[in-house]
């Protein structure tokens, strides 16, 4: 699979009029040659010239670690010593495939560091972000990836699914957080992010779970994803402690009509931008647009975030293989938040959704 | 603290003809501002004139955050909405502060893909990577940042103390694993990551907890760490179990003599590649140092890996005050690995350890 990944990205720059990927310790490495590399302060970099072999450069220490990987299997492994200089091993690869003068693409998240100290050693060189090819490759999923990204949802409804079992008054939201962080690993090989926002804490989309304990009449935004066998799943529900807090119940009722909606936007031929609007003109219709901050959704597979974006002014045509989700969320400062997400995909005539947990608001007794 | 610790970041920046200092989610930001931002798609950036008020750009559904985080009481927050362009708010501050064609100290771990678009849109700018100016400000450490390492050492020397409850026959190393980060966070708030190495994946520095069964006559390297009030604990011991292998305990001795060694080197005036050079001598001269593939050691304090790097070619002199590991290693390929590791404090008149365990190989039974 790698190998068809590597020639599918060397035909992807060729169209591009790109030189040369440099692609660091990321999803997309991940991606072509199968590398699960630590992002540290030594250089880990792929260097995949437009035409030719690849080379991947490892810092010796980690050696054993990229061959355990089966990456050697698709690229060369070099390997670089603590006293060496990689930014010149670069370079020199880079002028063995005549790429130092010419566009060379670098990976979204590769530290700033090692750009700025590859731009001073390749002056003549343009720049470009590595996205620009990668999106290529990532951005409609195979079956396989679809089947993987069903199974990870599945794994995250049953998360869901154990939520009033640990949400009760007088826990704190980091016990809770805790707790869920434990299931998540039943299914998943990673946690990825464990979001228990409770009270008024809702109200900030990404709350950092705390000390904060949970009260009786307390709504509770819980968002949780993890990884499993490499794709992500990712999913909010609403929770209600005890009883439902004055105007929730309403809020929430709006919230479903807007997810469902916007779920309802996705199919091919539509945009990224109509998946939006069709959640926000029905938030904003009952008067709060303005509480509905963020974007409606983004795109996961490997990552848990990558695009495509579902947001205003992205006028991306959905094709199926597609997968995002679609999370509209309301929140009223000092108040409480919800937020209703779903992942899903396009399929050839619609939609199909990787959760299938009940929206509605859940009230736990 | 922040007030103080942003003038001295201008003091440097003035120093060294820096015009403005950008800052992304990172150890630098929380450092500067005590916001811990998420280092995700949406730009989170300080602007830092060297003269003039610092601002910081935040997308705007993590504005409650930032607030939350205190970071307000000492920066202006500026959010940004999901349909606006950050890097063209950077540029007009810039343009503000007369730094548009200035030299800009961009943090070394910001995404590519931001410094790219903020070079396209700055192209009569000159970059260099902000540890430049971090440095100065984080190298040497005051008292309370002494006390915290201290603390964080003795917290994750009780973690050592617990391995050979864990350690058995039969267990995997991510079981092993498992156990251990849930001891970390007894006495620390993150886990930072856990190495359980065993038989011969000891002989991979950067072996990555896996599936692997542990087996009687295993050597088994545990690195582990995490952070606690802010600053982080790293910490390298060696176990067998059951029964010591053949050759191992020469090598072990050999390992404590030198990273013993190493640690007499630490004192003020000496040099990092000094305090690299007595342990490295010693591995050497047994015949080893072709099996000693990594640094004697890394800075630490609030990141796990920070300046000053304890490396050959590094000729900084040690101050009162500097933090970092002493860990030399010795690998077996195919057979095991063995490194000794422990947090030091350059003192006035030497040296203090911030790990108290024995540094013997200690056998489970």
């Amino acid at each position: 699979m790698s190998d068809q990944r590597l020639r599918r990205a060397q035909q992807v720059m060729a169209a591009q009029g790109v030189d040369a990927l440099l692609l660091g310790p990321s999803a997309d490495l991940r991606y072509l040659v199968g590398y699960h590399a630590l992002p540290l302060e030594r250089l880990t970099l792929l260097v995949l010239p437009v035409a030719g072999e690849p080379v991947l450069l490892v810092p010796e220490l980690e050696v054993a670690r990229a061959q355990d990987s089966g990456a050697g299997d698709h690229v060369e492994l070099a390997a670089w010593s603590e006293i060496q200089d990689p930014i010149a091993l670069v370079v020199e690869r880079l002028q063995r495939a005549g790429a130092q003068r010419g566009k060379l693409a670098v990976q979204d998240r590769l530290w700033t560091a090692f750009t700025l100290g590859l731009q001073a050693a390749l002056p003549a060189a343009a720049w470009l972000p590595g996205s620009q090819v990668m999106r290529e490759l990532r951005l409609r999923k195979t079956p396989e990836e679809i089947a993987a990204l069903h199974a990870a949802g599945a794994a995250i409804d049953a998360v869901h699914a154990a939520v009033p079992e640990l949400l009760r008054p007088g826990r704190t939201e980091q016990q809770v957080g805790r707790d869920l962080a434990e299931r998540i690993l039943d299914d998943h090989d990673e946690v990825n992010f464990v979001i228990v926002a409770s009270g008024p804490n809702g109200a900030s989309p990404h709350h950092e779970t705390g000390p904060r304990r949970i009260e009786a009449g307390d709504a509770v935004v819980i968002d949780i994803g993890g990884t499993r066998q490499g794709y992500c799943s990712d999913m909010t529900r609403n929770y209600a402690v005890g009883h439902v807090p004055e105007g929730y119940a309403a809020l929430h009722r709006l919230l479903e009509r807007a997810q469902q909606s916007a779920v309802e936007a996705v199919t091919p031929g539509s945009s990224a931008e109509a998946v939006d609007a069709a959640a926000r003109s029905i938030i904003a219709a009952a008067g709060h647009g303005a509480h509905f901050v963020h974007r409606t959704g983004h795109g996961i597979g490997i990552e848990e975030h990558e695009e495509p974006w579902i947001v205003e002014g992205n006028p991306l045509e959905l094709e199926p293989g597609m997968a995002f989700s679609v999370e509209p969320g309301i929140y009223l400062p000092g108040r409480y938040g919800a937020r209703i997400e779903d992942i899903v995909v396009v399929t050839p005539d619609g939609v199909a959704r990787c959760n299938h947990r009940p929206r509605e608001l859940v009230v736990c007794t």
